[in-house]
């Protein structure tokens, strides 16, 4: 069942350890299949060194396991509300990289210094506010995509592809599972030189509007010339 | 004699180095039978590159050696305290690795700003107070160990599997030497991330203590439901 | 066509990923040869490691692909201005790494702490001014190199072999393609020093400027005494 | 001609790249023979990955070359002045190792934050003074080896292994070439560290000199019990 997508989220769930964004287990990749409605996600707490594509969980859109011998990401239902909530996406991932989330820790947006950043997402990484404790006892981590969902209400989750959640960490998304860990390396990247851009100059400023909306659109849109499309 | 035992303390001393948490010989993990009240333990300034399961020292409750070719760990009679007050453990690992280290020396606890710390260590890191020098001239390595334990009169030890000692560097433990190992990891990670979210936020905020129990309680005790178990 | 400079220049672009300088694709090395008046340049958005050296793409100094079947890097332009300004040189590199983007970030020029910095570049590194929207929506990428020549006015490209756009990330440039891929490694270690002793002194001073002459003409010039020549 | 003592002399040079403390040849080490009084050092800007045993450079005390097929490290003053001034060391090493160098740059003394630098080097770890320009213009390279020798006036080098140059590095020596190094890669260690702790304290203390004397004596002189000895 769905053996080729399960494939690729095990590969993209292996990317994250070779890309030095998880410690152990604490990361998770899942990719979701349109037609069928079907999302596969990394099993918890597995090892990454024993884990094999088999081991992938499928889940419907309500967060039931269709398929797997073992339990789906304690994070299943964050995931299954982004894929509801954002039908462009086909992957998303969830990391606890070490930069990334130490702005989720300081509770601070990620503003937008440079290129580096207008090269993949527009304008600030938003941080996502902390649940209250009934959102917390309700449905902790369905609240989890819940929020994000709210804090996207300004933001197009297609031209800012991941968020931080305070106190927590990054969630990435893309068009595939591969481009949601794409997307994560390049926020871990991006707030490392934020923190130490903003270190070497209290009175930084974000990047003119000009140069960002020039990055942004020569690699996105209609008018994208970067790569070789 | 304890052969099992000594290939496992072995293993997980090898683990240190290849998690970047120790220079040369700086660290040292043992492991206990507790039926016997008999202690394994790294040998003293042995090299990692040549060190062998066979070199792993014997010692009693007492600190005195039962078997081994080699001189024991001089933090001995630290771990060897550790384990007389702390039932419920079954291994201790001391390090010097260098984002732990940097809050000893700054003297500092470390505060809980993410859930990465909430998974593992509930409440505060305590900073262990520094000796006396009657303390220090007595017995130095017996009394680190007494003011852990002294500092844990208001930290459970299995809630809060790890300290540092102001000054000098973290302990950690756990069921096993290869929990105590992993919980060295994740100390070293949570240091790491606690001091790049203090840099970003001169007014950074702890954890919500709702988000804290949520993610403390659904690894440990009763309700967990992370993992396969 | 130009076969060996290809090779030589997709070695120095194979050394950006091996020395840390660049994340997936985020870098770009060039070679000149000054008779045939031809650039050689990584094509635009192509893996690393996937890359061969047939793919290297020519373009003269106009910008105007001569032969090749991928599209060369966007950043070709500012490429053969620098060429075309600074007939000295015979390679140029541009990446975004991290401690040289974090100063280009904080929109700072590095100022000289030591013999490191000395030793390869004289004075202050340049942080070269932000385009305006005019000379972003004319031509973002020629402009760019037209932004640093201008910033070079005051500065010998010879004995600085190198700058850093605001917002945006560092270029070096050599004799040779391999020697401005040195030049870029040097650039990030020294953006790295300089980041981490302003952090440790808020009153730090530049190097006495005999210190200065003395390291840069022991390795530069006529009366140059370091290495083998 | 001193074929064991230039092996060992390689081997440790080949130490520096591989424990990360040069970039490119940014580093040399030196051993002597006291009976003989000749120095063997490495060659000057020659490649650590081509360089063989038998390309070590012998030298005398007064510097000039004995043998060898290259000239010497341009370095070779200071090393020469050090063995002179200090008759215990057979072992020199200088590099430019990061965080030590940037604590030269800030132009400060590494103040004893903790058991780390207790254990090698016994209080703070000296900041050496800037030559003037009659001193660089006379004879750069000697009067470097000068200065850290004026700087030892009041501390004894074997007590203290190791000094920092303002706005240049770190030199460190030690019984033999080996130890030399070995104390080069815990001065970086403890740079690292330092820094870090300052940053998280601004009101961080000196380690308790009861602490920093058990540390250094249960490792060195008379009633040493560390390691196997």
């Amino acid at each position: 069942m769905l053996e080729e997508l399960k494939q690729k989220v095990y590969e993209q769930n292996m990317e994250l350890p070779k890309r030095g964004l998880v410690t152990y287990t604490w990361g998770n990749v899942s990719g979701i299949d349109r037609e069928k409605g079907l999302v596969v996600i990394k099993p918890s707490g597995v090892d990454y060194e024993t884990m094999k594509p088999e081991d992938m969980v499928v889940v419907d859109l309500d967060g039931n396991v269709v398929e797997g011998h073992y339990r789906p990401s304690s994070d299943t239902p964050t995931h299954v509300e982004l894929y509801k909530a954002f039908p462009e996406i086909g992957g998303v991932v969830h990391t606890h990289s070490p930069w990334a989330t130490s702005w989720a820790q300081a509770a601070r947006s990620i503003p937008c210094y440079g290129t580096t950043h207008a090269d993949y997402f527009y304008g600030p990484i938003p941080c996502v506010r902390n649940l209250t404790k009934e959102e917390i006892d309700e449905a902790y981590e369905k609240n989890t995509g819940v929020s994000i969902i709210e804090a996207f209400r300004d933001n197009n989750p297609v031209y800012c592809p991941g968020c931080i959640c305070a106190n927590h960490g990054p969630f990435t998304w893309g068009k595939s599972p591969a481009e949601a860990v794409h997307n994560a390396v390049v926020l871990e990247e991006v707030a490392k030189m934020a923190a130490r851009a903003e270190a070497l100059n209290p009175d930084i400023k974000e990047t003119p509007q000009a140069m960002q909306d020039k990055h942004f659109y020569r690699k996105h849109g209609a008018n994208a010339y970067y790569g070789q499309k």
